[in-house]
């Protein structure tokens, strides 16, 4: 497969990256850590696990034949070797891992393109708008609700638009601490070019590996700040979007109020109004001050009211996260006794004693008891950490391969999130996580739902929940769709949202279609039309 | 009168506010004051005032007969009374108490509805829509941009919908610390109502004192904090709109990810899409602590890269308003030949001395003097103030007042505000201060242009420019657009946009109009036809 995606001059950005799992071949579990692994998630839900499966190999795999060919002039950047149809045929949420470890490719695009200029997004969008296809752009890939993944019982031919070679940051200016930045760039990519500059974007979703820029404002992606400026679209100063009926390109400006503003129209907009090839950005300067400290509860709700508090402080922490005990144990962080909350403030300004001392008495007022000390770092910004924290936050990363992992063992893993407001929190917690609880028991026969709060707000808080659970063979995508929609269920009757930072995509929308008021929706629709007249860009998402 | 207006039952909620100016009959300028103005100004612009027009009688004024009658069901909250059509055929732009002092209300409303419920929001618009009648909110009137002036050279008849009677606050939650209010309260009333529950929305924009809740979330009102959540639509939780073709409700949430934010399509939208009737508002706990102190620059740069690098430290001060030494002398703030820095803190939390102390050192590294010491207040939250920066907030509150003590004189006197990047800001400011005072000097023959930061990003600032000049009687309102033009060409040439948050309204369209890209008005009017198909809705604003 290789050679033919040489022959089409359109390499994938990473050549080793997993077509059927998330990230690289070479950093896949290896049979120590998934027997670990296995060791661990059979301790806890007191069931074994099957023999894990085998990756699925690529010549094996069953994937439809193109129904299309593109045109003499695209060829050059339109590949469609296996290869590149397969790793483009979904996301990764698990029911997309769990399809691609069954060899199910039956949603594979029948191309995928690879513009390496606006002119040539510009080029495949007219290509895609003459011919009727769907036209869905292609970020990381790293979607958990079907964002990327074409809905073929259209009947339409459909082409992935792999945005990977726009990835340069184009104009860095340093007075007003904002780069001109293509939407296609990875997020280690984007950092190594600050870097140099004594600047960061600051921008870790989870998903940062193995995601765009450009995904991250279509998708409203949630990063690296627990409060204030959560959202990647608070970073935004303008954008270019390459629409079916051309070019929408903002005006970079720090704060406006003339009219509706039209960089929030297009984030969240999922890809659905058309392509983001670049944006300004608001960077940070990389952070010589750093304050750390984990505080331990004995009460999760306790916990919860001393996030409130330091929500509503106006400390603004940039790190906020409340573990349950389950959550914390289950990543290396806590005994299950005691609920962690981690708290830590960065600054390249200033030193962060008399914000964290705040912060701790804060939190000791609701409860909570804190013995390590705090960690403090004045240079650089990799420095130490606290000890739960730094273990919490190597997890994180590692995350999304353990998730892999789990599903080669048979299991069912995978997380869901919202937000709510405060005065439901109590009950909204509760609720959620015995349905979840109750529907994962029923459908599995044994369940870990746990909880982490990833956000916090002066009015409310973003619970972000696990599930893990014994799969039956060849049922395991039902039966999460069937514990996802009791949860979903849940969280809409409690007044939380479809999703605080994961998208709507395709697999949200039965939700999402209840949670926004009917009449925006038909402003949504109608404002489409206006700039994709044909509904060619990433149809099924959103409306 | 004010007996046609009993007859309808429907009394303005401010039974003596002026019908052509700012504000109440009873705070007007006296004779005195009206002196001390006139002799200052005189000092400044070195030419003297013609003496000043006495305001306009209601019964002399040139007002058109209306063209239509309400129909019996609405006659009840529906006025056609001379005071309440001339009190709502204007804003409150200069160009608006010119034209009032003149007698001249060619452009009234037909009539003046004043809704006491939902529902009979809803049947206002229905009549509006059944006649192609121009519906138009009408919150407090302060609109500086055209904002709520019927264009009647349309020909159609004009409804002015003032919300005045959707004016409580209808539901506090203290968990959350939101409330839930109608869109047609007024500033004092909506602090005094979240006063005795220890709260506030902590918005006080210049039109404080008669701008409402609705007025401010649909022109994206700038308000009382200088850094961070400057303008209105960062508080709003979730809205309830009323357009004519129904409600449009969001749901109430902390954050959300979930497709395009609902809430920021109608934030913004000045009353082109619906009505907001009511919105959940996340609130303050009213301060405790407060900190404020005012640094003297000898040069603007200087002063304007302290602002900046306050703007970037994440330090949030809640003022960081900067005067250049013109406009601080102006405000009886100075002696003219400084620049002054307001900085102040406020929480609730914490005392702000390790925030206030950064502060000043990041003042006096960019060559900023400090004297007078710091303001400290514990309890209340309207306790002492540095006397610079006392002096400059009683003047702000008052500023629209003298303001048509200076039209009464004859005056050309009107501001502009706008924002723009740091990394512009040197040329803009000076291109902008150039482009208007040498408008200003070749049409009146005197100028008095002045500038101030009234707000401060990371990125960015809102400049903010006041103009006197001397007027000639007849001519003034055509001189004030010429001026304006020169400026707004300015504005726009060098990176700015055209409001940061005064709104669009009527009168910036022609540079609102190049400033938003051409495909995003047609998804504006895409997604207007979708709740306003009749195309009633303030028409002539944004679209």
């Amino acid at each position: 497969m290789r050679t033919s995606r040489q022959e089409y001059h359109a390499p994938m950005p990473h050549p080793t990256r997993s077509f059927w799992g998330w990230g690289y071949d070479d950093s896949q579990l290896g049979a120590e850590e998934l027997s670990t692994v296995r060791a661990l998630v059979e301790a806890r839900l007191g069931v074994p696990c099957p023999p894990p499966l085998a990756p699925p190999s690529l010549d094996a795999v069953r994937l439809p034949s193109p129904c299309l060919a593109p045109p003499p002039a695209l060829a050059p950047i339109v590949s469609q070797a296996r290869y590149d149809r397969a790793a483009h045929t979904y996301g990764k949420a698990y029911r997309d891992i769990v399809r691609g470890l069954d060899g199910d490719f039956a949603p594979a695009p029948d191309a995928v393109a690879y513009p390496r200029t606006e002119a040539e997004v510009i080029a495949v969008l007219a290509w895609c708008d003459e011919r009727g296809l769907s036209a869905i752009p292609y970020g990381g890939g790293s979607s958990t609700v079907g964002g990327v993944e074409a809905r073929r019982d259209e009947g339409r031919g459909a082409v992935s638009i792999d945005l990977g070679r726009l990835g340069q940051v184009l104009e860095i200016d340093h007075v007003s601490r904002a780069a001109r930045i293509q939407g296609g760039i990875l997020g280690p990519a984007l950092e190594a070019a600050l870097r140099p500059h004594g600047l960061s974007l600051r921008h870790y979703p989870q998903s940062f590996e193995l995601s765009t820029l450009g995904g991250w404002i279509a998708t409203r992606s949630g990063g690296h700040f627990a409060t204030l400026h959560t959202h990647i679209e608070d970073f935004v100063e303008g954008l270019r979007v390459i629409t079916p009926r051309g070019v929408v390109a903002t005006r970079r400006l720090p704060a406006s109020g003339a009219g509706p503003s039209p960089d929030r129209l297009f984030a969240g907009s999922e890809g659905a109004l058309g392509i983001v090839t670049e944006a300004w950005m608001r960077l940070h300067e990389r952070p010589r001050f750093r304050a750390a400290a984990t505080v331990r509860f004995r009460q999760f709700l306790e916990a919860a009211a001393a996030a409130r508090a330091l929500g509503q402080s106006g400390l603004h922490p940039t790190n906020c996260r409340l573990l349950d005990a389950a959550e914390a144990q289950a990543n290396g962080a806590g005994d299950g006794t005691e609920h962690l909350l981690l708290v830590a403030f960065e600054s390249a300004d200033h030193p962060l004693e008399a914000w964290m001392d705040r912060a701790l008495a804060l939190c000791r007022e609701h409860g909570g008891a804190h013995k390590e000390g705090v960690g403090r770092t004045r240079t650089g910004d990799e420095g130490e950490r606290d000890g739960a924290a730094g273990a919490w936050r190597s997890m994180f990363l590692r995350a999304p391969y353990l998730r892999d992992g789990c599903c080669r063992l048979g299991l069912i893993a995978e997380t869901f999130e919202t937000a709510v407001t405060w005065d439901r929190f109590p009950a909204f917690h509760a609720s959620v996580m015995e349905a979840t609880r109750a529907a994962t028991l029923r459908i599995a026969g044994a369940a870990s739902v746990t909880c982490r709060l990833t956000h916090v707000y002066p009015d409310g808080a973003a619970p972000y929940f696990t599930v893990i659970a014994p799969g039956k063979p060849g049922s395991q995508v039902q039966m999460w769709d069937e514990i996802k929609a009791a949860a979903a269920e849940a969280i809409l009757a409690g007044g939380g949202t479809i999703t605080h930072h994961h998208a709507v995509g395709r697999d949200h929308r039965p939700w999402y279609d209840r949670e926004r008021p009917d009449l925006f929706a038909e402003m949504l629709r109608a404002a489409k039309r206006a700039v994709d007249p044909g509904a060619i860009m990433n149809p099924g998402v959103l409306v």
